[in-house]
């Protein structure tokens, strides 16, 4: 199967790389952009993986859980 | 609209973080891990932005079209 996390700094944590990223799309024409978030997609193949271990590596490993959100998808 | 840009290493380039990160997940225990890409997770609202706006910024700003791959994903 398919797994793909992906990480997002928590929206109570200052974002610096989305506010730029996001000045960056004005410049180029998107004046309607709002609420940029910058942050990570781990995706890999995982057969017969348990999804508990998965959730303990997405949270452990992959992600800081402090200032950051995980959402695992996993896919058949 | 919710708009989010995927952007991954084309299967073609090497990707050592990727590498590092799999490795890692073995040592936790998920034996049967393969494939592992990281990339990046860039996600905004953009209320009544053009399609073909939204596809030049995610090469132009988001990707390195050398190096990596990007999805566009449009919610309502």
């Amino acid at each position: 199967m398919k797994v793909i996390v992906t990480v997002l700094p928590k929206t109570t944590v200052l974002d610096p790389q989305g506010a730029a990223t996001a000045e960056a799309m004005k410049h180029l024409g998107l004046e309607s952009v709002r609420g940029v978030r910058v942050g990570k997609s781990i995706q890999f193949e995982a057969q017969g993986a348990d999804e508990a271990k998965l959730h303990e590596i997405a949270r452990d490993l992959l992600s800081n859980p402090v200032m950051e959100d995980y959402k695992l998808e996993i896919l058949p």
